[in-house]
Order: C-alpha cells, then structure tokens, then sequence
C-alpha cells in the first residue's frame, strides 16, 4: 500500500466527462488499496474566465481581490470531482486551500507556500477517504486568500506530497511522459523512463513546458518522487522524475533535444571594452520588462567587442528600438544588428559533465549537414546553439539520432 | 453618521456594468459620511450554472460538496465588487462567509446562521473601509463550507446588520419597494412608504416575491430595520419595513391587495364527520411531497362534511389521482372534485384587527362586480378568497380603489 499524491490539471478536469475519467482513475488506484490524495487545477479556460472578468472591473486587478474571484475555479473542481468519486461509491472529501491552510506569505497572484497542517488529511485518509485538495490556492497569516501563480497547482501537489511523506507525486496532464524531443517533429522521439531533475529543469525552460519549473525545484528540494503522466491514456508509467543520479549517467550521456523558435537575436558590434559595458547595454532593456535569455561577448579584439543575446521574439522590435535609440550612440558601438529569424536547439543530459566530445560531437553533426552555428552557449548539462530558423527541424532531427535518443532502453 | 448594510441580489449584481453601478451607489452613501457594509449574492444565473454542472455529475449532487461548488458564485461576486469600488477611490476589503465565520448549523445546502464574529468587520469600519460580505454562505464548526439555501442572501444581510446593530438593512432588488398591489395589474397601485413585518409575511407568503421571508422574520426577531429598495433607480427611499406598528394603523386600514393564480383546488364531498378525518385525506397527499395552502372544513350537516383546500397548479393532477385512487373509497367520501382555473384574492392590513367591518366591506364590493366567492379562509391581518380565475384581475382592481389604496400617504 502506498501514499500518492495526483495532481490534475486544467484540461484533465475540463468537462463532466473528463472528471469522471478521473474518478475512475482514482478508484482504479484505491482498488489496489493505495492512499489518494487528489489535486486540481480548475477547469481549463475557467481562471481566464475569471481574470477577464476582473479586467473588466479594474484593467489592473488589486492583487487581493483578484485572488479571491479566481481561487474559486479551483473550488468548483474539487466539488466536482469529489461527487464523482463519491458517485464511484468512494468515500471523498474536499479542501479548499484555506480549509487545510496552506499557509503562504501575503504576496498575492504569486504566492509561496511557508507550511501545510497535513493534520485533516491524514484523518480522511486513515478514514478511507480520497481527500480532494484545490490547488494553485492558499491563506496568509490573517486568513486572507492567496494564489500561487500560473502553474501553481503543480506546486500544490508536490507541498502536498512532502508534507505527507508520500511515495509519488503523479502530475497529469496531456502529455505521457517526457521526451527525447517533440514527436511532431522527429516521429523517433521516445518517451524517457527516467529523467533527473537537473535535465528536467533545463529542458522546462528551454520549452518542453511539461511541468512548472517551481514544482520541479520544490520537488527537488523535497525529495519528492515526481511522475508525469497522461490523463488521456488508460496505461503507461510516464516519466519518473529522480533526484538521485543512480548509475543511470553511465548509459545516457544525452537525454534529450530541446528547442525554442521563439526568440531573436541582438548584436552590439564595436563595444568599447571596459567595465559596465553589459549594464548599458542590458540594464535599459530590462528596465523595460523585457527578459533576456542568452547573453554572449567574446573576447575583444583592439579594444572592442561584439555583444549578443537573445530576447522573446515579440519583444525584438521593442528592444532594438531601445539599443538604436538610447543605447548604441551613448556607449559608441558600431552597430546594432539584430535577426528575428532564429532558432535555440539544445542538448541536455547530465551525462555530458563526465563526458568530453559531447560538444565537438553537436557541432560536428550539424556542420555535415552545412547548417551554420550563430551562438553557442553552455552549463554543466547543456549546450545551446543558435542556428538560422530553417534548419531547426533538421538539426533537431539529425542530432536526436547522433546522439542515439532513438534507441531504446535510455 | 448612520452604519448602513445595503444588500445586492443577483440581477444588482448580473454583469461588470451593475457591478459599477452598486459601487458608485455605495460611494455616494461613503460621501455623506456613512459606514457602508455591502452584502451581495451570486450573478444572477451564475448559481444555476454551477448547480447544473454539479448535477452532470451526480443527479443528487452530495450536500456538503454542492455548497463547496456553489458558494463560490457569491465569492467571485465580493472580489469583483471591491475592485470596483477600489477603482473608485474607496478603501475596500471583501470577505467570504468563513472568513469572518459567519458560523452555522451543518445543514448542507439550508444551513442556519448561529453566530457572526464582527470584530474583523468593525475594525475595517473603523479604518473606512467598506466591507464586502458573500451573501448565502458560512461555516461549520469543523470548517465545512455551507450555504444558507436560496435568498440566503437576504439573511446574510439581516444577521450582518443584527450582529454590527446596524441602524438600517437595505435590500436592493429589481422593485423599488412593496406596492398596494402589482402595479403591472393595477396601474394606480402605490409604493408603500412603510409595512410593518407581519403585513410583509403575509405579502410575502402570498405572492409578492419581493424579500425571503425567512429573512423578514430574522429582522423581526432583531429588530433589524429592513428597507427594500430598487438599484436600477438613482432615487427613491423604497419601502421600510417596522416592527412597530406605531400610529400608523390608525390611518391605513389596508396595506396591500396580494393576488396568486398558480393554486388549484380540490373538494372532498361528503366526507363521513369523525375525528383523523382531515389526517386520512392529506396524509397521503403530504407524503407526496405536496404542499397545501389553504384548507377549508365547514360544519357538518347530517354527519357529513366538505372538505376543501388548495394546491400548486403543477400538482393539481397528482394530487386528484390520490385522492380519487387511494382516499375517495377508503374513507366513504361522496366524491372528489377540483378546479385548476381559481385565483386567490387577499386584503392584508394591520389595520383589520382593530377593525369591524372589513370583510363585510370586501365581500360586498366582489358581490357588486357578480364574483361568486367560492372559498374563504381569514387570519389576524389578512382575509382571502377563492373566486374563477377570469375575474381575479377585476377583483384585485375594485378591491385597490374600494380600500383607498389609490390615495395619497399611506
């Protein structure tokens, strides 16, 4: 008999129909005499409803009131969902956030959770209960509502998870697992047994959105035993996310490709070299809310440098306006040239940390199909390159099967 | 300076714009200088859509997770209304029934008020906050949400009011106070200035569906002061509701005519004259779950009676079926005959106690207009009578001018 945590998302309680997949979900698991305790998102499109709503009355929502209108999309799901079990013939039980205190600090619309009284749930579940916990939601010290953000109810499933002890964290949603790659775009990806946290952080953010990066941090930190998994499939074990490295990293060197064609580049060219150069250049776009993901300067050359890095492509014309207009005569660069027709295209795997040749390997493999590397970016375990957008798919392509990501038994 | 709670029903509240419209009401009400605590229920609609979600789940949706879903109708409703009065200017702070533990019994669905903790409340007064309050709903001593059942709203504002002693309650609907009679019937029909809350529960309770008379009762026990008014209307002072009789029965014999033609009804001819007769003929009918209104014995003659009452419209076939099938034989009655095409006509007034002459008055002023009575049954302040549903709005019309109820200062 274990304790497991399952955390629904928007979409897997998106209709009548697909709560009651999920109650029959949960009993199949209580039939194998498990302890369930479930999590839900509300149903999708409802939070939008909501903050539309919201906006209708105030352009910027006050973060308290907001609050108190979309916590409710959570409460109607873990209604819901506990007349579904208890329709099944299951012994149910719901909690808004409040009910069982998530305590969280005060900072509204992007709360953090401080501790759980796991007291209420523990009683249910000895009681036979299935205990039904909104997530996403939480009250501070005084009692007032608070949420945790976007992606917050994976969160609140994995605080749930530790502060049981439980066995697994399962967090469904409409994907199966984590893959080696997209499968629309190499039909050979295949779905990863295993994959650590570390690899799972670094393929998150570089747009494999499967989890909320804070659940997996949180998870991490916890030592959380996390699984991703499909609401939409009967079968499958998903993805187990570890935080213990095992003698896995010996087999693997790669876990995967990731890739991004939603950023543009920028380059200063002709910096002066000397100190602040960077702040210069990056501190007015940031002052303009626009987020920069990769930064490169190379070395100089007589006195000068070339500058680089990315931002969101919807964002390009905005900050090369800035560097044109605030930027370039101020610190007397040569030029501000920029290309919105880019791709990022990654290889993530803890494995390369004790491996050399990974990158030679990576750049090899995309210079024999005459595809010219931009940017080039590193960390422990990944190695990022921009590429001209065109290519990204036959790059994806090409370095999922160097690397043999289609092989099985990764 | 006066503390004032104002109450907002569903249509107030049905969309971003009224929502604007409650705000801008209760600025006015801040600019003279009064404490304002608003009371609102759901949209309207909102709560039928979460009830007809809950019932796609299970036909009988569990009590205690049913007020879990549909309590957050009322809850979106306090968020949205604060932001709009913070987007005015005004300090605002909103509140769900647990959170200032609007305690109650664990009755699911109908639970009943117990205590209201107004500490929370009185200090954001004090600070010049307007407190908004979640109509409908509260909390059990372990926590469980629960909801007070329909126009619960009503009572939430009247148990708010009691608690702070507030020194009035205003009910805001889509009328602009208690009228003589419908005005859509009797075009010379006339707000009331004031009712007092006997008048009103027989108003009430016969039709004019203006206030929950569960709530009259609780402002009667408490002497809330209850005033209804329109929120569609920037002006008006509505109707108040006294729980002193004070002079004003001396002038105003009576207050309303109330009318109702969604009863029909049924007599049981012959029926043998022995003790537990009334039982055998509306026990089965009750154990039907059908509710009778009036009920008529007159004497007996020759060691038979009639017996006669009235039931909803909807139930009139039902009920005969029972009557003819089950009781007719089993207790030697005659026959059973009923009419569905009847109206109930009814002069209310405070006034009739102290004086003779009223029903005399009524009878005589239908018997000029050729209405036969057919029933007639009578309390403290009300007379009612059963005619042919053709003539009810004649009746009601001469009844209004014969009684004054078209002069002037009521």
């Amino acid at each position: 008999m274990a304790l497991i945590v399952q955390k629904y998302g928007g979409t897997s309680v998106g209709s009548p129909e697909r709560i009651q997949a999920v109650a029959r979900r949960v009993a199949k698991y209580k039939a194998h005499g498990h302890q369930v305790v479930v999590v839900v998102s509300a149903m999708s499109g409802e939070t939008n409803r909501l903050i539309d709503l919201a906006k209708k009355i105030q352009s910027q929502p006050d973060p308290r009131e907001l609050d108190v209108v979309i916590s409710t999309g959570e409460q109607v799901t873990i209604g819901l969902v506990s007349m579904a079990l208890l329709e099944l013939g299951l012994k149910a039980k719901s909690y808004t956030g409040g009910q069982i205190r998530i305590l969280t600090d005060s900072a509204f619309t992007k709360a953090r959770i401080l501790s759980i009284d796991e007291q209420n749930i523990r009683a249910d579940l000895a009681n036979g209960n299935v205990v039904v916990v909104a997530g996403f939601q939480g009250v501070d010290e005084k009692g007032n509502i608070t949420t945790l953000g976007r992606g917050g109810s994976d969160t609140t499933g994995v605080a749930i998870a530790a502060a049981l002890r439980a066995d697994e964290c399962q967090i469904y949603t409409d994907v199966d697992g984590v893959y080696t790659t997209d499968p629309r775009l190499v039909p050979e990806a295949r779905r990863l047994k295993t994959i650590t946290f570390e690899e799972m952080l670094e393929m998150a953010s570089l747009g494999s959105k499967v989890l909320q990066i804070r659940s997996v941090e949180f998870a991490g930190k916890y030592k959380v035993k996390l699984r991703v998994l499909s609401s939409f499939e009967e079968e499958g074990d998903g993805t187990l996310i570890t935080f213990e490295e095992d003698d896995k990293m010996e087999q693997a060197i790669i876990s995967g490709i990731a890739f991004n064609r939603d950023e543009a580049k920028i380059t200063v060219r002709g910096v002066p070299d000397k100190p602040g150069i960077a702040y210069q250049i990056l501190g007015p776009v940031s002052d303009a809310n626009i987020d920069v993901d990769m930064i490169i300067q190379n070395v100089s050359l007589d006195g000068t440098t070339d500058f680089s890095f990315t931002v969101h492509r919807n964002e390009f014309d905005k900050a090369m306006g800035i560097l044109k207009n605030q930027v370039q005569k101020h610190i007397g660069a040569r030029e501000v040239a920029g290309d919105s027709r880019i791709a990022k295209v990654s290889v993530v795997g803890v494995g390369m940390r004790s491996h050399v040749g990974i990158a030679s390997k990576m750049f090899r493999t995309l210079a024999e199909e005459g595809i010219n590397i931009q940017m080039i970016s590193t960390s422990e375990i990944k190695i990022s390159v921009v590429i001209d957008e065109k290519y990204m798919e036959l790059a994806v392509r090409v370095l999922h099967k160097a690397f043999d990501l289609d092989q099985e038994d990764l």
